[in-house]
């Protein structure tokens, strides 16, 4: 079981991943300070970062003793353990982790990373090659997460938790690397509900220079 | 928790991930049934496969009531709750998870990518020009684990479990895709001594195809 001792997140705000942490931190109304951290101008690969996650990523979690975890999905099991947001039956949580890893490994990979390539790379970046296959399987997680939820509120069971906010991290921003929530009516009644939940708060916008690349890209 | 009663898994018996489930289920001593899905002929694409798991992969585990759970490292944390790998607390059970999450995203998707290039796919295949570049990230991952092991004796807490299989799955068979494993003694001594735990259990070998394609990739 987790405390309420405050922790500490090394976070870059407009990342889904990071935004995870923030947004569980308050539905639960837990005390948190928050570093930010230019993980788009290279403050993951300082030897200092290094030195707190080897694997150069945000976001970092540090409790107040400085034990150190890493990867956003682990920090909100962690966090919900034993509140609302995780079930407490062994195969409803197992259910749950199923939709996290689905998205750690078949939609963050490309839902993100289009977003990342459009608001966060040079107009002229031969990454933008990639755009159209990430699309493409952006689509492929997107019709993934409609089938469930023609038949099922939520992702962690029978009420909104720990899969659904990783979920929603990059699924509610998909339109800014060009992937379309209009084919999806589901998806989009889910957003919904979550934006209603307790203690809900949303991600910061793009600031004017993602802005301006989101815009002018294709 | 779950019970001892027998599951059904489907799987291709050379993939990694499929194989981590089996290797549990092995020290489990638990009963299973295990149905082999050819992935690489498109088995996980028709109609039936789709409606047991709509993202069409495997490995997929059924329970004896029909209900099913997808992600192999989800089905880990659940076949080993309430067992020794399983931790009981709280921050331990997440940092099993953070490596799980490790192992999904930044290991996976270079490691396994690569032995599926070099060993499954045609020898004039396009793909393979991917693989200087899973290699180097292959080599990236492999150095996060070597330096957690230059401290560690495991990667789930003080002793085996679920992140030491998950992890173990495609390390162990890196050399087929090229990475070579030379230099990193603190992974090949981990690797001997997973091999020395109690109901472990090899992956099976490459057929007579796979293995003239591995032999024949540079």
């Amino acid at each position: 079981m987790n405390t309420q001792a405050p922790v500490t997140v090394h976070g870059f705000s407009p990342s889904g991943n990071c935004h995870k942490v923030r947004l569980l931190l308050e539905h639960l109304g837990r005390p948190f300070r928050w570093i930010e951290t230019r993980s788009d101008q290279g403050a993951t690969h300082t030897p200092d970062f290094l030195a707190l996650n080897p694997n150069g990523k945000v976001p970092v979690l540090v409790r107040d003793d400085g034990a150190v975890l890493t990867e956003s999905n682990a920090m909100l099991c962690w966090l919900a353990d034993g509140t609302q947001y995780l079930p407490a039956d062994a195969w409803a949580r197992a259910q749950a982790l199923s939709w996290m890893f689905f998205e750690q490994y078949s939609h963050e990979p490309f839902v993100a990373v289009a977003r990342f390539i459009a608001g966060w790379t040079p107009l002229d970046s031969p990454r933008r090659a990639d755009l159209p296959r990430l699309r493409e399987r952006s689509h492929g997680a997107l019709a993934v997460m409609e089938r469930h939820l023609s038949t099922h509120a939520w992702f962690t069971g029978e009420r909104y938790g720990v899969a659904d906010i990783a979920l929603f991290a990059y699924t509610d921003v998909a339109p800014h690397g060009g992937v379309s929530l209009e084919p999806y009516p589901a998806i989009r009644a889910w957003l919904g509900r979550v934006r209603a939940t307790p203690g809900f708060v949303e991600m910061v916008g793009l600031d004017a220079e993602a802005a301006e690349r989101v815009a002018r890209t294709a």
